[in-house]
């Protein structure tokens, strides 16, 4: 496992003494673990613990929550921006936006805490949020090569994208361990609905800033507000 | 507002006097709104703060969850059931069903509560749960009118509004009130994707015991562990 302290991409981490470093490192193995789990509404509280080390010393490695999330997901973000461009790889358009999408929910249905990611931005996350722009480029062209090839409805959209982590989060979320392959249907579902010819028209896609608002929720002060522990 | 307490099915209850009477009625009043604005996983502890009453106060009235779900939620299932009745009542089986789905959706995403309601069960709910099987029992007709209509696809199961409704409450999460109509869009996509003929396999449904598995995950057990507060 990497240290994000030696990701080329964090440019915020100073050089850290020994001890520190392996602090990080315990701090960002136990991250994972608990998010993968209960996803990010995972209490920082309850990552230190997993981690064997006290607050202070969690919160001086990580001031906030975004620092560990973009620690923790940048690797994710990185297999996911692979994912696009395996996909634009494709001779067959139809064939490769289809392949993203069953690996992209996979990937979702592997991990709470990235679900979640996906569904979500945090603008300080600036390693993350820039592969996450990245995967986004290349799902626009894998979009636009869909619909050339005729296979892929006129009215799709790249936040349809969005909406489908959504709902497949709520899937992967619900089921769980008792029905882990259940997403595999409600997916398919999805993508047979996108498929050209469209059966019908659609209701409006959301505005960009609301979606992009809806994908705040996860910024600060949300998590602030949603963090187990502090409401009760 | 009718409180619980003198709902024919709560057949625990006892007479109680006026006191503790008001003191149920604040809990349940305070419950819908928590429940409604932050979803199941809301505290006991955050309820009774809503309501102004003490956390010994609390659990006298309601000793678990699921008490304290059933008296909220019942007249909600009360509603959804009476939505598969309307349904059931239209003369066009496809038109019946799609309404149906519409609805049953816009009630999720009016209560995050009711969102969470719909993909759990109460085995101790005795009245929520007698309405829930009555609302099945109607949607199973509901699905082999609109089969025998040539409308739904024929691999279509009595699950997959289970999925459904997993999914649409993974948007409504999700986009909240920064973007409140987007659940309408997926809705409408997968409405698109139910409608016969299919246009291609999908997965098997998950087996009946695992989905019901999954939807337990509301039971104590699980609402202790999820219960924020507990892990932190």
């Amino acid at each position: 496992m990497t240290s994000g302290a030696q990701h080329p991409d964090d440019t915020a981490a100073q050089p850290l003494r020994s001890d520190a470093e392996r602090n990080r490192e315990r701090i960002i193995a136990a991250a994972r673990t608990v998010f993968a789990r209960d996803g990010l509404n995972a209490s920082m509280a309850s990552v230190a613990r997993q981690a064997g080390v006290g607050i202070a010393t969690m919160f001086r490695r990580f001031p906030t929550k975004e620092e560990l999330v973009d620690a923790v997901f940048v690797d994710r973000m990185n297999a996911y921006a692979d994912t696009v461009a395996v996909a634009l790889d494709d001779p067959d358009p139809w064939n490769g936006f289809v392949g993203y999408i069953e690996t992209a929910c996979a990937m979702q249905a592997a991990d709470s805490g990235f679900a979640d990611v996906l569904t979500m931005t945090f603008p300080t996350a600036k390693a993350l949020e820039k592969r996450r722009n990245e995967a986004y480029e290349g799902m626009v062209r894998l979009i636009d090569r869909a619909k050339a090839a005729g296979r892929l409805r006129e009215d799709f959209d790249l936040s349809d994208l969005v909406l489908l982590h959504m709902a497949n989060a709520g899937v992967v979320s619900a089921t769980g361990d008792a029905a882990p392959d259940a997403w595999r249907r409600v997916a398919a579902l999805l993508i047979q609905s996108f498929e050209a010819p469209a059966r019908g028209p659609l209701p409006a896609s959301p505005e960009h800033d609301a979606l992009y608002k809806a994908m705040l929720r996860g910024s600060p002060t949300d998590i602030t507000s949603s963090e187990p522990g502090k409401s009760s």
